[in-house]
C-alpha cells in the first residue's frame, strides 16, 4: 500500500468561528491589506461589515469584489486579481464560485500573470501566492480544501486551474453562515458533498489515506442532512453537514471523483442546471449498477454507513434523497435534447477522467442506458 | 461545539516512499543546499548515501549533521542550526530526537536566532522557516506532525519551543526505514504512540477534529503492534504502526497528552527511562481508575478499538502489552528513588499541564497511590 496526501490547511470549526477571522488574519504576521471575495448578497449584509471592521480593528485594509454571479468566468478572475494585487491576503467568502475566484486572485496577484497562463496547468502557479483563508458558506462543494478551480474561459469552455498553490491556508467553517441557504440548495450542495466522499473513496485512485476523511464526510452528511434541510437553523446539523463537506473536499483533493461526476458535467454542457442537483440525479441513476462491482471499497464505504453491504446503497442513497425533499427533475432548459446529445457529452474528451477513474468499467452501451435514464426525467420549471 | 485544528502536511507513505524524497524536495523548486539531521547509526548506512546521491542528481548539494545522541540538547540543536544556515530545506531522518533538532533548526537558520530565543515561547518564531522534510524511523513520537519540540537548556532542564512554524511541510512514512528498530524498541515506541492517541480524544482538551486521527491511530496501532514486534520485516503491520503514530502525533498537536505523560515525564526527572517505556507504565498503572470516569469521550474509545464498554479498556491494554511483550519493570537507576520522590516529580510545575488536562481530577492522594504503584516495580538491569 501506498499513498500521498495533500497538505490540509488550519481548520476553525463551530458556531461563531466567523468571527476570530481577523485575529487569524493578524496572526499570519506582516498582513496590511486583505482582498475580501464575496457572494454578492452576502456582500450587502451583516456578515461583510462585521468582516470589515473586525479587519479594520486589526489595522487591516479592506478591498472587496463582489461583482460576480454563476459560475467564475475568466473576467470574473482577472478582475478578483485586480483588486487582490498589492494585498497580502485574499478572504474568500461564498459558494464554491466565490472561493475559487479567490484562490486563483491569490496567485495571479502574487505573480503578475493572467489566469489563462496557469490554465490546464500549461505553467507552474507562484510559489509564494498570498495568504488565504477560505470560509464556504454552503456545504457542498469542498473548495476550500481543494486544489481545482473551474471557470468558463473566453468562449465559455469549461477551465481549470490546479495546484496546491491555490489551497487555503486557513479555513473557517461557521454553521451560522449557511443558515440561510434555502432548503432545496441545502440539499442539492450536500449531496454533492456526499457524492464526494463516496466517490473519492471507491473509485479507481481511492487510498487509505483519503478513505479516512470520506467516511467521515459520508457519516456526517448522512446523518444530518436531512435535518439541515428541514430545520435550517439547527445549528448542530448544520454544523456536521459543513464539516462533513470540507472533508469530502479534503478527499477529492486526494482522489476525484468518478462517474456521477461525469453525468453531471456532461448535462451542464448542454444547459444550465445547478451542480449538485445534477450530480445527485446522475448519482442516483448509476448506484445500482455500480454497486454490481462490489469491491472492498464499496463494501467498507457501506460499512461506514452502517448498512450491511453495498447492495444496500442504492436504497440508502434514494431514501436520504427522499427525506431531504428531492425533486427528480431536470430544468425546462433540458426540454430541446435528447439522450443522444448527453450521451455525446458523457463522451466528450474533458469528460473522460471521470469515466475512467469509476471502478467499474463504462462501456459505451451503458452510456446509452444511463443517458437515456437521466433524459427520460421530467423537465420542471 | 467549536475547535480549531492546525495544518497536516503533505504526507508520502508506503514502503518505498523514501526513494521519492529527493524528487519532492526538487518539487519545492529553487532548493540549492538541504541540510540532512540524521541519526548516527543511520548515517553510516546506506540509506544516507541513498538520500546524498539522489539529492545529488536534483543538483542539490547536501550538508549533513549527526553528531548527537539520546535527548536532544541545546548545544545539538545550536550545532544543526550552523550546518542548516544558508541551506533552503532541513530533513530530518530518524528517531523523535533527530526530528526535533531538524525542525528547530529549520526556524533558527532562517531568523539567525539562538535556539533559546524562542524556548518556552519567549519570543515568536520566524514566520518563513526554512522548508522541511521529516522522515520517523521509530514509529512513536509522532514529531513529524506535531509542534512541539523538547530538549534540554543549558542547565540540563527539560525545555520546549512550540510553534507551526517547526511543523513540516512534508511527512515521508516509509516501513522499510523502521524494520531494523529492536523489538523491545518497536513495542515502547508504538505504545507511546497508542498512549498518544488515547489521551488526546479523552482528555478535557478532546474534541471531535482530533478524534478522527485518534481513533484511526489506535485501531492501527492496536490492530498491527503485535504483528510489528514479533515479525519485523512484516511492511503491512510496520506501516500501520507508523501511519497510526502519524495519525497519533496530530491528535496529540491539537489535544495534547494526560495522566501517563505526567507520570512518565515526572520518571525521567529522576533517571534515564526511555520515553515509550515510562508512559506504558504510566498508562497502565493508572487506566482502571481513569475509566471510572466513564465520559463520552472514554466510552467512544472503547467503541473505536470495538470492545463494549471503557471498563473494558484496562484488559484490553494489558492483554495488547502482554502481546507485544512489555516486561513491568524500571531501569536499574531507579533503585535509589522512592514513591515519594516519583511523587514530587509528578507534582512539580512542569509536569502539571498534564495533570490538570487528565479527564478525572487528580487529587494529591491519587498521586501517592499511582507513584507508589510504580515505584514498587521491579529494577531490571
Amino acid at each position: 500500500m501506498q499513498f500521498s496526501t495533500s497538505f490540509i490547511p488550519d481548520i476553525h470549526f463551530g458556531a461563531g468561528s466567523f468571527s476570530g477571522l481577523a485575529d487569524a488574519a493578524a496572526g499570519f504576521g506582516g498582513i496590511k491589506t486583505a482582498a475580501v471575495v464575496i457572494d454578492g448578497f452576502l456582500a450587502s449584509t451583516g456578515v461583510a461589515t462585521a468582516l470589515a471592521d473586525a479587519l479594520a480593528s486589526k489595522g487591516i485594509d479592506v478591498r472587496v469584489y463582489s461583482e460576480f454571479s454563476g459560475e467564475p468566468k475568466l473576467a470574473h478572475l482577472q478582475a478578483a486579481t485586480a483588486v487582490a494585487s498589492g494585498c497580502d491576503l485574499v478572504i474568500g467568502v461564498g459558494g464554491g464560485s466565490a472561493l475559487d475566484i479567490a484562490k486563483v486572485a491569490a496567485c495571479c496577484a502574487a505573480s503578475g500573470e493572467d489566469p489563462m497562463v496557469y490554465a490546464l496547468a500549461a505553467n507552474p502557479l507562484p510559489k509564494s501566492p498570498l495568504k488565504k483563508i477560505m470560509v464556504p458558506t454552503t456545504a457542498g462543494t469542498g473548495s476550500e480544501t481543494s486544489a481545482t478551480n473551474i471557470f468558463a474561459g473566453p468562449e465559455g469552455k469549461k477551465l481549470w486551474i490546479w495546484g496546491a498553490e491555490t489551497k487555503a491556508d486557513l479555513v473557517v467553517l461557521d454553521p451560522e453562515l449557511t443558515i440561510s441557504l434555502p432548503a432545496h440548495l441545502t440539499a442539492w450542495c450536500g449531496m454533492d458533498a456526499f457524492i464526494h466522499a463516496f466517490e473519492a473513496c471507491t473509485n479507481r485512485n481511492a487510498h487509505k489515506g483519503a478513505k479516512l476523511y470520506a467516511h467521515e464526510a459520508m457519516r456526517l452528511v448522512a446523518g444530518s442532512l436531512e435535518t439541515a434541510v428541514k430545520a435550517p437553523g439547527n445549528l448542530d446539523a448544520r454544523g456536521k453537514v459543513l464539516l462533513g463537506s470540507c472533508y469530502a473536499g479534503i478527499a477529492i483533493d486526494n482522489c476525484g471523483t468518478a462517474v456521477a461526476h461525469n453525468i453531471s458535467h456532461a448535462l451542464a454542457g448542454l444547459a444550465p442546471v445547478h451542480h449538485g442537483l445534477a450530480t445527485a440525479l446522475g448519482f442516483e441513476a448509476t448506484l445500482p449498477w455500480l454497486v454490481e462491482a462490489d469491491t472492498a471499497d464499496l463494501q467498507a464505504a457501506a460499512k461506514a454507513l452502517g448498512l450491511a453491504d453495498a447492495a444496500a446503497l442504492p436504497g440508502f442513497v434514494s431514501d436520504l434523497m427522499d427525506r431531504c425533499g428531492f425533486v427528480r427533475a431536470l430544468p425546462k432548459a433540458f426540454d430541446g435534447f435528447t439522450a443522444a446529445d448527453l450521451a455525446a457529452e458523457m463522451r466528450a474528451p474533458e469528460n473522460q477522467p471521470m469515466r475512467r477513474s469509476t471502478v467499474r468499467e463504462i462501456s459505451d452501451a451503458d452510456i446509452d442506458t444511463f443517458a437515456e435514464k437521466i433524459m427520460s426525467l421530467p423537465k420542471s420549471a
